[in-house]
């Protein structure tokens, strides 16, 4: 999998993803006007006005961008009505020939891993009276994953990924403030995050693609140009995925290191790209969606001319 | 929250959590069958068996235990049916009275984290034309949480704990067998797991009922009775959520130092009550409801005669 997103990433000329992360703050009036007078002040309103926020900035987007990450947490927010726009926006962006990296953050004991990837990055055999149906339940191409609970937690992802040609993202050091509680301890003479790309480094050993990179990919904030440096070097044949572009304050001169050889991240923007219509800078856009394209491709930009030069 | 869990604790006279962690696997055929024949090979079927095992479970055994804990990803492993079985199952034990924890496992930065937090444990408010509804969305009363992100990821969901009494519990040290391989790792004398605990206990500080427990709890495996020493003085206020029991090997006597003064654990056994009528020693039970009420009155049994005495 890793190997089409790098197709999709050079065809498009593009290392951004539009992070989908969509709030009710962030609809526009339009949009929520024309359902809440529909559905009523619902649950199921709002996750109609996400799936159509959604599909807007994916019908603007899909021919400059390779790949979108829908945030699930805010659709699990708004219950099964939220989770249903989640899915729904992940079909649509399927139909678009987008990659879809589900950030689902997931991460259990073995058996209970297995069935987090079977139902967002695999898939389930039902059968009966002879009869046997595969289904994907999910069907996001990525999912990131949490490391927490260690080797055993992850096998069954990296399992599914080869049995189902998909791939992860796995938290190695996030974009928040306080990353550092735990990530940034001391284990002898390296970071727990140091220690934790190793492991992702060699988890993703057997399954590095015709680019020279893993399935298994890593978590790296895009706020921390050093780290970034060094984490290159622990993990050469890993994807990274980098949040913090933008509103939490990445930018791209500071991803230089991030990239080898003009491949290496697929970086995320989610704020700065889908609510590009709510500044001035983006006022002359006609609407959300023509925003949020001129916000990807001056991201775009950004990245091809500070980072990859 | 903490407190409605520990009145029911001792109303029942039970320290006994039961996994609804349900698996095609362990479906009777008797519901199999009904449901199959009806739904054909489908997610609706399975997410529909799930649902009446889990209801017979329930009512077989609702007024001898405090709590069930749901495994959401056996759920989300059948994607949107799935979900709604698991939403069906929590509000269905809420009617019988129990405490429902929910295994979700989730953590994110801080602001993902609180639409983690909104949509399991807390309330949605959505307005339209001057009619404001509050939601639950999916209405547990703890989730367990997973703290490598660092306090920012965590402090929503003690906010949203706050505002909505409820409880989480944070995975501090799991009963997985390589969950040595960050959560064991010296940071200079104490280990991963300890600087967690600490921090955990920290955390809960604020929220301490009035039978000396936090509403912020920890996830501590009860495959290691040495570690339940160390981490009850660690953390003296916090309740531990134990995973492990049974199926991956813990027992009674192993428990004993989780307890002090009769409270201070709630212990979880999933496969060991809701597979126990495939037990030659539960054969005799006339279903597997049946089975799972013994199996989870042996169980305490286990528990009071040889943890807390």
């Amino acid at each position: 999998m890793i190997d089409n997103l790098i197709e999709q990433i050079k065809n498009k000329n593009s290392h951004v993803c539009i992070g989908l992360d969509p709030q009710l703050k962030f609809i526009p009036d339009e949009i929520k006007n024309e359902v809440f007078s529909e559905y009523g002040p619902t649950l199921e309103a709002v996750a109609e006005c996400f799936y159509r926020f959604n599909k807007g900035i994916i019908d603007a987007t899909y021919d400059i961008v390779p790949a979108i990450k829908p945030q699930i947490a805010m659709y699990e927010e708004y219950g099964i009505p939220g989770m249903t726009a989640y899915k729904k926006t992940i079909d649509y962006a399927k139909s678009k020939g987008l990659i879809i990296i589900g950030d689902i953050k997931r991460g259990d004991i073995g058996s209970t891993s297995t069935s987090y990837a079977k139902g967002h990055i695999g898939s389930v055999e039902i059968e009966y009276n002879g009869e046997k149906r595969v289904f994907n339940p999910f069907d996001e191409d990525f999912a990131t994953v949490n490391p927490y609970l260690g080797s055993d937690g992850i096998k069954p992802f990296t399992d599914v990924c080869r049995e189902n040609d998909r791939g992860i993202f796995i938290l190695v050091k996030t974009s928040n403030p306080s990353s550092g509680d735990f990530q940034d301890r001391l284990i002898g003479e390296h970071t727990l995050y140091e220690e934790v790309a190793k492991k992702v480094s060699e988890w993703g050993e057997d399954s590095v693609g015709k680019h020279g990179y893993s399935d298994v990919g890593a978590v790296v904030g895009a706020t921390y140009p050093e780290i970034g440096k060094q984490l290159r070097s622990i993990m050469p044949h890993t994807y990274f995925l980098v949040p913090g572009y933008g509103a939490q304050g990445g930018k791209g001169s500071d991803l230089k290191p991030y990239f080898k050889d003009g491949l290496g991240a697929v970086v995320n923007s989610s704020r700065g790209i889908i609510a590009a219509y709510t500044k001035d800078m983006y006022s002359d856009c006609g609407n959300y969606a023509e925003a949020a394209r001129r916000a990807a491709e001056d991201m775009n930009k950004d990245i091809n001319e500070n980072a990859l030069n």
